[in-house]
């Protein structure tokens, strides 16, 4: 097919825009219309590849201001557009391209909840743009691929329910999951603090830890997607890309090994799922890597399911552009399996 | 108190072995007999400091060879003998060493669990000492000091073991645990996973990742002594030294913040445990120190209890010292204080 | 153009196979014939992906023993033989494949220098293939394009010469250089010590050291190719890939730093060069990727080359599918962009 | 003996001023009179183990604001004050204490420098207080012991100075070192770099890269204490502490290796010396440790010295609590071994 659609990137200097950035870069059916930053960053007008060096060649592009002539270029130049910024950011600047009628891709958590009632309770605002939040689609690839391709606005699910939702949707969907609260023992790398300068990711003050217990905004995130209880505890990891996730499901009563192999069945043709059985993923298995890998062990009826992703690509700019693929009826791991 | 106490150090090539002979050489009261290695050991009669240049000027000590001679001088010289070897090793070398009438504290596995039957269940073997597996007594320092200070055969507790248990046995005492089966989410450094050559260890390969899911040897260590069904997973992670665990406990109904804090008075005058409350503790917090660090967040019924130590020092060297000073009514925490 | 090559890899379980392995897997153009490792390998039969978990689905393909059959199916199958083998294997194993009309692509170093007599003052050894020996050519593609298209044997060039000689063959070329000896500081990632497991490898003792002080077998490599006498020093990096040189040569009088960059410009068309001028490449920028990075600065007489590659790609399997596009007449990045 | 002196600590929140504020507080003769931060910084009223938890315990002390009051405390309370502030807060600070007849040990670059002009040309202003400069004594402590133990202000040996010069000037002061340049290729950890959040620091950005080709202030201290020209390039290592220093020096003609060998000598009785002969050292052997670790390898008359300290140790509180002790008429490593 040659369809070939212009994007444009909105927040392109941290780490999950400047990974969608080259992967739109490199991909047969996209272009980049433009890479943008806010009009007051001090990394205006510098190049991508100043700041990430790795994409020296690829990225050597400035990262334009969001002025008005900004907005004017996107409006006649692209077809879709990408927010990788901040959810209150996002959740003002989205509504501004869907008016242009764009399909908007957004990164953030600023679209990902179902009513405004959630984001007082859990982002601290009441949601403004209802409506918007209404027709937003999850943009969960592999559970809401016709839904995502339909929409003008694609709420591209977080890193840690990207993780977690993939590894237990199987079995809720199954009807193998106990009652009880699911327990997620999470850990990402430091991507995934961002790229701000900040004591938290100072070189020296990483060092495994928890954080966020009992209030992550990734909590209601997997609950709501789930339909299940959850208690997730997120830590931070010393090293640079990926997510770990460690689970604990009770099963119900009688639960066969049969029955769950089957239930992880639904997945097994996806080619950015890696279903590893009884093999349990690692960091380093997915890192660089645009998977998600599933592995698990059951005794009795208790089940651990390990699941693992890099946070830059199934966790944010690799599921986006999975999501742009969908919208284009292009194969939705194209672009991506050339990132290995 | 002006005792001196000479100390041989067996096994002593190990990361274990190593950091404990490295405390006995700066403490106050301690002296080292000797360093051995076995016989066939390709570093015997390699100084110490040759395998860790750290320890240069302060172990400039040959590893000598378990040899018939060695006995004898051990017999001579030796007023306690520390066993830093597999737990197959130490089964056999401390009923050696106890006969002599030397005090014996063994770093390994081989006396922890309480029956014949548990190592058939857990090690695979059937325990040859029973009479001696009955004398030994539990080397968790905090918990059992009269009973170590008295014991000749002393087995100190396991590094997993540690954390968790100082995490626990404040709330299991005070009664505070409902009987759901408690999860602890562990991550341990490389160290842990001894100094011999091998893939699993090797720079490249490392990666945060589970291991051992339902049948690690420390899960019926830590049940017998906590004495509540536990479900243990063990991580490996990308650093060298520490653990952090992230335990999750089912409180009784209506336990308040102020039951728990009390709970955990019972350690607040303990000189190598740090309470923190509800801050969290980091591997950063405890690498090369002394410490068990121990925070806790409650929700409801929901407590999360994050533990940390140095897997080298209170989880192995460390505690061994500990129990040592606790025999020679020494301070427990002399010489390892200046190890900060 | 429609070409398509069947390639073998001979000793893909190390890392430079595995990777090279992958990036035919990927390659528009080529295909792998088969995956071998030597009959006493622990690895052989087992999937590459089980050794390699990151590449999962791309490589689950077993790893054969390189038995009499296995000679037979490469002569019926194969094109090119790929040979990531120790050098004292390469040198008995590349005659043979040979002679069965392959053109052969040699990782090692058991075909780089000119002369069986640097061999034996080198590599301690008389090479006992001194025809092969002089038929082989140097495989440092951007600098020997159309031997190395020609050849019927490529012993594809070292990861430090690699990087030493694409800093200072322009230097050299240009008649900049002044007599005295080129120092030639390197560090290089823990995958430059291979996968087999060692003490120097591991995790725990790994640590920014220097080491083969004088001595190292890439200095002769260097100076053969260079024309100029160097003073190489390799480190050892706590990292996993990438090799970083920091260059001091001294220039002949009166060089200005327009003559510097007018020497660099032989290379600025090179898909593979990054020429960064004043701007110093890191490990980080070139991790992962198959360029290499040149920067340098200059006071008056000294000039300063910092050059980075990553030494599994360009340093190694790049390169050695570099050379292979040239023998098919491909653009030589072919295969290679996509590694981003 | 039984001294005891009062030492304040201002720049307390930094790495090394923290590091020296926990020396400090486990010293036997000193004791902190308090640890002070600038008046407008965040950290003020914290306490120093909320900012490192790993000094739990050991350093709950608060950072007070170095307010009106401050000073007249530690007038009243201090023997000793300790700045480790940015070099131009060290110069204005360092009179004000020296008029209350304090001793000042500052470990900043405000006082190394031999003339104001020296100020001028590397530092970019010119000394404010040249009669204090004509006074301060340069804190190699191994090489300046008597002028350390007399003055008033001891200006604390740079990091890499300290390391450069201990690996130089035995060899200097024997008459070996041929005319040519000395080039030092040297490595840091991150903690060189400081606590302050950076780009330059992130976790994520941290990658081996020189930098401060040419400039770095620390050459002209070298060359001004080893009487000798250097080039000195630092790069950025990815590891917290240590510093390792890869020295090329060419030689007079026919040194032998005893010369060589018996020019160390002078540092042979030194405590916190390791002379390592052909051994080379590692980042590995001398973090966390007050050691500098000196190794080398001779050809002919080419010599390559490779030293390494910990940068926060030997490389600042190290050093400055070493100076101390000297002024104290106490043994120079008193409560440095202890750090082990």
């Amino acid at each position: 097919m040659n369809v070939t659609k212009n994007i444009a990137v909105v927040g392109a200097s941290g780490y999950s825009g400047a990974e969608l950035a080259s992967l739109i870069a490199k991909h047969p059916n996209f272009s980049l219309s433009g890479c943008y930053v806010s009009e007051q960053s001090l990394d205006k007008n510098t190049l991508l590849s100043q700041l990430y060096p790795e994409h020296g060649n690829l990225l050597d592009t400035p990262l334009l201001p969001l002025s008005a002539s900004a907005f004017a270029d996107i409006q006649a130049q692209a077809d879709y557009v990408c927010l990788c910024t901040d959810h209150k950011v996002s959740v003002e600047l989205a509504p501004k391209f869907l008016e242009m009628g764009k399909k908007v891709f957004d990164l953030s958590g600023g679209y990902r909840l179902a009513t405004s009632q959630d984001y007082e309770q859990y982002y601290g605002f009441s949601h403004p743009y209802e409506q918007w939040l209404k027709q937003a689609e999850y943009g969960l690839a592999e559970w809401n691929a016709q839904a995502i391709a339909a929409a003008q606005l694609i709420a591209v699910a977080g890193c840690y329910p990207t993780a977690a939702l993939n590894a237990l949707k199987p079995l809720k969907q199954a009807g193998l999951i106990a009652d009880e609260k699911i327990i997620i023992n999470a850990v990402s790398g430091v991507t995934g603090a961002g790229r701000k300068a900040s004591i938290n990711t100072h070189f020296c003050e990483v060092s495994l830890a928890p954080y966020g217990l009992f209030n992550h905004r990734h909590t209601p995130e997997i609950k709501q997607y789930l339909d299940h209880e959850v208690l997730f505890t997120p830590h931070l990891g010393n090293f640079a890309r990926g997510i770990l996730e460690t689970i604990y499901v009770s099963l119900k009563p009688q639960v066969t090994s049969n029955q769950i192999e089957a239930a992880y069945q639904v997945l097994a043709d996806e080619p950015l799922i890696r279903l590893k059985g009884a093999q349990l993923p690692s960091i380093k298995g997915v890192a660089g890597l645009p998977y998600v890998d599933i592995g698990w062990q059951q005794q009795g009826s208790q089940l651990i399911v390990v699941v693992a992703i890099d946070n830059l690509l199934k966790g944010a700019a690799g599921q986006a552009l999975q999501c742009m693929n969908l919208s284009s009826q292009l194969q939705p791991e194209l672009g991506l399996k050339g990132a290995w």
